[in-house]
């Protein structure tokens, strides 16, 4: 019994969720999981399915699935077999309170992912992945090597075919290179609620206007700093009495929550991205 | 063009969901937004549609719903057109805070649905229902008058066709006769997190025990107190300055915004209820 | 028996406390509450008390803090006998849900304030203001009226005694002249997280933006738009499910609480302003 | 410098504030921290002064505290040097999720606090302890084994002068001897919303209710299970959706940060006990 995900968007059209379910059902799927959106502002459909099968296979149905279903309503398509683990690789620099809380995740269980390395341009965290046993890459970055380190970057990611990358509070721009090939699958945590405080020192900024809650968000990677689809934030309430030091301990522990769940919105296949926004299924 | 809501829940079978798309889709429906669920502890299959149809004769649908479908699958099953408004009875004592809050809304056309008459125990709030141009019904009710009240209630509610009633702080028990003729369509408002704190006084309750939290919880009335069906809760954080009065004041919000959601979810017949919990496809 | 609030706030230095708490006693009164913070970044020092005298007269008092006490350590302060009521006036629009709920407040007794009138540019929201027994001055705005008519609220404000002003959706800019008289004292709601969505429409750009949470705060306008000391903020969790027009009935749900927070702690003389921040007393 | 901590509660009576606030003057202590509560129910004053002291020498001024201050007022109090670590044992069994927290925010400087040991009834996360370098001991325990145990748990927890004992998810029973020892000095992390759902299995509780938030509560531990006074609680919205290993998943978040949240409360000195209610100074 194989377990299949389908996620689809297209231009909003009548008859979209009949021939798919439709579509499923004569190919011998039984549909345990459907769910729909549609954007009205914008007109667009959205749809994931989960069906179980009998016997599958991957290429051929995918091929139906193009030529009698997707091309009919210029749908933008994803097919994943629920069962395969996509590959993580994480970045870090000096910060370990996410690293930890994703190491802790990953060894409990909690995480559908494999977890082949770790990347950072500091050794300050490598007894951590030693200790998780997670292959650790310490590749330097600064002003004059930038490009050479993201070739190698590139090089270990191509390597260990990592499927998303997530910046684990890893303090340094990516550029349009690795963007463009981890397109919708580099996920960033923020230490704000987006769209306020974008770029550095965001508790500071939050102390100095004075606000009464903080957040945090989690989202892909786009050129524009801090400003691409948001897959997750949340807030905690702070008052006069914390010190910019409060505020940063206090953010730690929504940046751990946000950027996990993020993870596994995207692990699940749960995420759909469009226009610069999420659709997320949960 | 109609459009018609369709709730389902049964035992869970393979093809369900495949069933009911390929009905609606016969019958020259749309299908605008379908969700479902599975309780998976005890196997039960719960599912939600829209569709629109060009022409519909209820009459006919529902007797080909029942046999080429409901019968199968031994479905519980309802069926609206999402037009009609239903009809709203509230019964409320001497608190103001959620009737002006529900006519608020209802004024504003927030609610979807038509309010027949407001019933109350006493005259405290009839120049509200006045301000709002509701009809207003003093039936006072003391222990040897209960069941007489009662009668009387029972009438106007027949009389006005109504569909389901909401005790916006009605500080009455309501006995079996009327929960028979109304079940799962008696939303409460009970000023405490559920289960905690049931019964009389529940801001005493929870002063006397320190919580750092407070909640309300608005459910459907069964005949075991406090213990139905929840639609929705909320909480509010509070500390050790809160009084006893300062809880109730603050709880006061959380009422209004808890029942007010729990109303909008019921009348936008997104609740399903089954063995005393709900499922509610937002 | 008269109960004394004192306001003080001041470059911090070794023996405030004492000296205030010294200053109370020696003059027959009894500290009921205390309260005091720092801004370790700013190095200002704050402090609240409640004090009760078995006899009081204001202006004594105010005479020998000053000469005693305020000159010494350059205090800002304020002094106020807790049983007087604040004037409020209210300046409304056509949005009447932050109207209803203030009122509604105003009349259960859970406001310490009086109300001696509504200002509003449009005539909607009279019959509102009649129904709950305050006078109600229509004072339209536009372009080529609008010096005039803020001559004519401030003859209005005066005439009243106004002490502050809370614009409960009120739809224009308030201009310096305003701003200036009450300075801290009027008191906006904005529809947003801020200092997220500055500006009009700030629910469609929370659309745009494809965030997860949305906000309501309530600030002291100062000139700079949305721009001045945050007194309250509130988030409510949305999702891709929310259509535009369902953030903003989710946000007045939002804007209701915050507002009538914001006022409540305004009223109590809790909140202390400095450097566009505040300083709340819960 | 010496920064004292000072924690008082009794009987309310009028000059207490200012008696203190005295006392602390003429011992040449200046005030940097006060805050001050009175439960009108009970009628009883809770004050917490942080106070800085050139010189100071603790057993003289505990005598005259007593002499001077203490006895007039039937005060109940602790002196506290704020510089001073208090000592802390984990107790813990298999659960790692709460230890793995505790260790992380441990190692980053976040607990002003000694770790001297972890005691466990299982050898589980010995491998946890050794990576942190904290010293491990098993003690197993059964019913036949429980009093034995207990002694050798306290002959550990006297040998290393343990202040205060941290359950972190410890699957046992405390018994009378060690709470009598530890009075509300052994903290626990309940993983309900309490009261809902004391004892065993609370999120299959949670599930069967059919609740809409779920919650978690850290206490310190009296003889009544789940009874003790609350130190803090926090809460999750969850929905239908929400099987009971997702309830496990979602609530593991709540509890290591409500359980964290307590510790830095106790170890800061915040909070004071009575009749089983905490009083939290932020």
């Amino acid at each position: 019994m194989k377990r299949i995900i389908i996620q689809i968007h297209c231009k909003d059209k009548s008859g979209i969720i009949a021939s798919v379910t439709d579509f499923i059902s004569s190919g011998n799927g039984n549909i345990v999981y459907i769910d729909q959106h549609v954007d009205r502002e914008q007109d667009i459909f959205f749809m994931r399915t989960e069906s179980e099968f009998e016997s599958f296979s991957m290429a051929t149905f995918k091929s139906k699935f193009k030529t009698e279903l997707a091309n009919q309503f210029e749908m933008n398509w994803e097919i994943y077999n629920a069962e395969d683990k996509p590959k993580m690789a994480l970045f870090v620099s000096k910060y370990d309170h996410c690293l930890y809380d994703i190491l802790g995740r990953y060894r409990s269980g909690e995480l559908h992912c494999e977890l082949p390395l770790i990347i950072s341009n500091h050794l300050d965290l490598k007894p951590t992945a030693d200790y998780f046993n997670i292959p650790f890459y310490h590749i330097p970055v600064n002003k004059d090597t930038k490009a050479e380190a993201e070739s190698k970057q590139l090089q270990l990611l191509e390597k260990h075919n990592v499927d998303f990358i997530v910046l684990a509070r890893y303090m340094q721009i990516i550029s349009g290179r690795l963007i463009d090939r981890y397109t919708n699958k580099i996920i960033n945590i923020h230490h704000s609620f987006l769209p306020a405080f974008i770029g550095a020192k965001p508790y500071h900024s939050a102390f100095k206007r004075g606000v009464k809650i903080i957040g945090a968000t989690s989202h892909y990677i786009t050129e524009e700093l801090d400003a691409g689809p948001i897959i997750e934030q949340d807030v905690a309430r702070v008052s006069h009495t914390y010190s910019i030091k409060d505020l940063i301990t206090k953010g730690r522990d929504l940046e751990k929550i946000v950027l996990a769940t993020a993870i596994k919105h995207h692990i699940n296949r749960k995420v759909m991205v469009y226009n610069n926004k999420t659709v997320i299924f949960y």
